[in-house]
């Protein structure tokens, strides 16, 4: 029952880089678990990857260690982080990608970038070797030192009231085309209306089979938000809309 | 040597779903191997997920644990199955996606929904926890009760004689656009000759390079069915054409 | 810490090929550790494999095994070869894809087809087992006989001179639309100014945070060859530009 390490970053699985992030982990550790989160991050989106890291990171064990590249400033003045927070370790760029677990976070280094590091590939010169360190147990403050700096944060955007409404916004699209909202449960009572630009979609819903082939539903979704879907098919296609999208629910 | 679970989704790689049902996994059995089949199943397409399904399931050691999820009525009253056939073990929603498996299968157990589960997300909150049990051999009898139904089963599309010709149809296209066929070695003799629409493709071959490039060319596939291709190209896309396209086989 | 097998391949994960094969090698070999390169080459583009394979290779552990199969001409008289170099073992078709480890080789050898392989579909039939016995320490000379021929190579483009300019090729476009060339940084001197096509690159800088976002921005990639990249953007749509693209660093 080795260490575990899980991936997550913008490198898509298509090029050599996961595998020579691998190679160099396998390679320190060789009775490491590697585990894929995704690689098909959009290209530089920190902001997906955030939304990846805060959905999955609690459901892994306690010890794992994170190795999350979204690293558009690779190279630049960003500092280079290990965050333990929760029993886990983080370890990537301080640009906002581990907003999710910093106000659980229990301690920060900021690593040094090693000599002969590629300055455009930190996360195998500088990130994976760290990874390994940690999931080999050797004393975290042998790799870096304390952070004194504020590790960069991303806002939530949070919903607003308008008159009788709740306004929220769309904060992720995914495979399905379902929109997941930043409105939350205790926001939307069982007689709201939620409307989408000038479509109703009708009250919060139990499943996708309380509504015909077709139909939008609303529903709390398996993170805990406000999600809106089309039974079969795809509700970003149907209603034109992505992220930053606009979504109500009226209260009276 | 652990237990080994493999995955098969319609989730794709790009979510965060995948890794969210890879974290409880690994949570509850920190030793377990994970295995991706295939996260691509196009959203919601049982069929082809059965498709696959019945491609790789026999090539996995004996004690694999199969946790399928391509489940477009989740929440709804479909039921909730494990099913041990040839001495594996199948975990995921009851329509129709373990079709390849039924004829073989010793058990079928039907499986409660725990409280709190996600009505959205059954694959992490309702099946990973029973394929996570099943691959650390606890009793199967204490996840769920015999099932009496019939289980949701595909009717295979058969061919059929019309005149001289035997007459099959397209069930599968893979990436390289070779069209898998339902026509079976036994159907095509090797006088045969083999039309998509009117373009004659000729009598069986060995393999790709018994035409030219770019030349149609029909073959007993690596699953034992009769597949098109296009040497060093698309024969879905020089073709036009997909699942459910005809093919006949000209006998005389 | 069992044994590791890499694979490389372009079957894509959509499909069942790749679980076939995964399912092939734990069958044969339960405590293997399985790591995908990349199954995401192009169909049949041999070069780009090779490109990939050249980049991983030295970063895995001595004791590898790569199963490595893009192989378009499957089941013709293109040898099928193990290759020892470097410490690792190279399974796969003699085509070019292990044109990267050749330099290095110390032992090749031929595999036999086994009775009843698929003749499209020797990763699953022929190359795995072989890898699954190697990786389980069979001994080599078991499984083939010594390569007697001399195992197909790529040429490598070699960047050549025209008046005060050296001339380099693009060699492979990533999926952040960075363009890697052939183009060592001993050809590029700090005075040096790129142009592709009659666009002007400037000089080599260090990472891509030295240039604006949206900029043109040459540096020496993490391969240790000259790249052209768009900070935030993709230097491949910019530029109409792909593999085979001529890249001119101007010397005075």
């Amino acid at each position: 029952m080795g260490a575990v390490i899980a991936l997550l970053t913008d490198f898509s699985s298509a090029d050599s880089y996961v595998a020579e992030m691998k190679g160099v982990l396998l390679t320190a550790l060789p009775a490491v678990t590697l585990v894929d989160i995704t690689h098909s991050i959009p290209p530089g989106d920190v902001r997906s990857g955030a939304h990846v890291l805060r959905r999955v990171w609690r459901r892994f064990p306690e010890g794992t260690v994170f190795l999350a590249v979204v690293d558009p400033g690779v190279g630049t003045e960003r500092a280079a982080l290990a965050i333990s927070s929760g029993g886990r370790w983080f370890v990537g760029p301080d640009n906002g990608l581990f907003t999710p677990v910093l106000d659980a976070a229990d301690e920060i280094l900021e690593l040094p970038t090693p000599p002969g590091a590629s300055p455009t590939f930190h996360g195998r010169d500088l990130f994976a070797p760290v990874a390994a360190a940690l999931a080999g147990r050797t004393a975290p403050r042998s790799l870096g030192t304390a952070f004194t700096g504020a590790p960069v944060r991303f806002e939530q955007t949070e919903p607003h009231y308008e008159g009788k409404s709740v306004v929220g916004t769309v904060v992720y699209v995914d495979r399905f085309g379902s929109l997941v909202t930043n409105l939350t449960p205790e926001l939307v009572p069982p007689y709201a209306r939620i409307e989408i630009e000038d479509v109703d979609a009708g009250p919060l819903r139990r499943t996708f089979g309380d509504v015909p082939t077709g139909g939008l539903v609303c529903y709390i979704g398996s993170s805990g938000d406000v999600e809106i879907a089309v039974r079969d098919g795809s509700a970003a296609r149907r209603l034109g809309m992505g992220v930053g999208g606009r979504v109500r629910a009226r209260l009276g």
